[in-house]
């Protein structure tokens, strides 16, 4: 971990963290709200909506319980938080800024504009958006070095899921800060080197998402049988193995290696309306690579694994249902 | 349940099937096997591969105390199965037969109409091709009308999910005959009315895949990086809740129809390479119809559902990956 980075971009040890703004409360703004205090910080939030406060309270109660399962840190407290509608106000000597309004490219410029104009210098501020390129939203700060992108998933409390990247221009010092910082929190990070539309896991997860509209656009699925093919199907598998070790496991003891071989004539196939890309020589030894150097455990290892997680998945969602009824 | 069906396609009630012929013993194959036995069945295992006996043994035994944590049927065995490498023996007197060949089609047209000339009238065929359609499998065999795709995921004594599916030679009864025994025997069945290239697990999880496989391509990601967007990202959330479901709670208390107008602009982004569909009036309609259909619970129970499994899942995961440590 960077501890000490640009005086001008990032200024301060992760760990000096006391007081965070958070800017925008609606469910993400809160979600994170909740997840600062339930690590023991401070929270100021900027809310200009009427009704805002007792918003942020509801928010915040219903997260808590959640929270207190997951283990609260020392001294956290759900009171420690403050409302404000002014953003000088808001942002006066935290060290850390979240920003997450709606997603307007105009509204978030000049609220990172006004945010950049008003906060101490040397604190980075993050923006929570699920799309927009910090090159696209950094257009009207004054200290664009210091504006990254810091991406969390719904519910920000509960999903660990971090992705954070710069724009062009960010600086290297604040994305390692923001970084840094989201992993001192106990998030899981990922630091992406460049600007890529959606990130990691919304272009994935969009690509799902847009397979299934044009199912249900021509009558091949329902909504239920989209749903419950993940959720009785592969959405097992995962939350312990992601996509690539999952085909990994398909190719047997083989691993990706024997996957490729044997399935990878099927990217030919009309499977999904998304064209997968040539299965050139340089692609399939870089997938191989990319799951030797991401995973060093024998396929039978992964097997043993997988069966344990799938099994305790099965149990707890099937107690957690066996409750609904 | 159907338990009585057409003569010819589909004979006998789905409780009376005491034997099932496997035919094909890889990983898919003898998974399912171990399933069947596990919930009580005998099975008569086809492998024409040296070496298949100790093979297929081996793979029941892995999978064994997975089965016996989930719960065994009265009187399961892992011992009892036979392996054959005639097919006629493999499928004498069985009530059910499921082939999980490897997907090649010719040798599937082959051994789909060699396996309906030696089992007798009205035991359904069940296909766990991953692609083929039946309508191109069964184009050499003498009875394609009792010829399924029964389609499981891997590993089949694990995960719940199986599509059945029928060819334009398939009766309806014999497609309901395969349903009603698959539910019978503990999965979670989705039957489609039509075909549909890769199905529809299949298609959504190889948008994914084939999204992931670009990325890797354009140097946007790594393996590992996919991997951890999936599993401590929105893989945390499919087992509880599908991709439908989950953009219905993106809206918060407005649910799919707040969701589509706020998110529903982002489809044109190119956040995936996959082109969304139109957001039409009447697609937008039928994607809200489709989740009150699926769901009847507030926004707000199902945010309590989802936060649970949430937290239960990561314990579970969590505890896993610790013992890995």
């Amino acid at each position: 971990m960077t501890d000490f980075t640009s005086e001008t971009d990032a200024r301060g040890r992760v760990a000096d963290v006391r007081t965070i703004a958070c800017i925008g409360a609606g469910t993400i703004g809160a979600g994170w709200a909740a997840y600062f205090l339930a690590k023991g910080y401070y929270v100021r939030v900027w809310d200009p909506a009427p009704g805002a406060a007792p918003k942020v309270r509801q928010l915040i109660d219903a997260a808590w319980p959640a929270l207190t399962q997951l283990g609260l840190a020392e001294g956290a407290s759900p009171d420690n938080f403050t409302v404000h509608t002014d953003i000088a106000e808001a942002v006066a000597g935290v060290g850390f800024v979240q920003e997450s309004a709606p997603e307007v490219l105009e509204l978030k410029q000049n609220l990172l504009a006004d945010i950049d104009a008003a906060t101490a210098d040397g604190v980075v501020i993050a923006s929570s958006t699920s799309g927009y390129s910090m090159t696209d939203m950094a257009t009207r700060a004054t200290t664009p070095s210091r504006l990254v992108v810091g991406h969390p998933f719904n519910p920000p409390y509960l999903i660990p899921l971090v992705e954070v990247v710069g724009g062009e221009a960010t600086s290297a010092a604040a994305v390692q800060w923001a970084a840094d910082f989201y992993e001192y929190i106990g998030k899981s990070v990922i630091k992406m080197d460049r600007e890529v539309p959606g990130f990691i896991a919304n272009r994935l997860q969009e690509a799902l998402w847009r397979e299934a509209l044009h199912m249900i656009d021509n009558g091949e699925a329902t909504v239920e049988q989209i749903d419950r093919s993940i959720t009785d199907g592969p959405g097992l598998r995962w939350p312990i193995h992601g996509p690539m070790t999952t085909f990994h496991l398909a190719g047997g003891q083989g691993g990706m290696r024997h996957m490729l071989e044997h399935f990878g004539p099927s990217l030919k196939s009309p499977w999904t309306r998304l064209e997968a890309p040539e299965l050139t020589d340089e692609l399939r030894e870089a997938v191989i690579a990319g799951v030797d150097a991401a995973e060093e455990r024998s396929v039978n290892d992964l097997i043993i694994e997988r069966d344990a997680a799938i099994i305790a998945v099965r149990n707890v969602i099937d107690e957690i249902k066996g409750r609904r009824a």
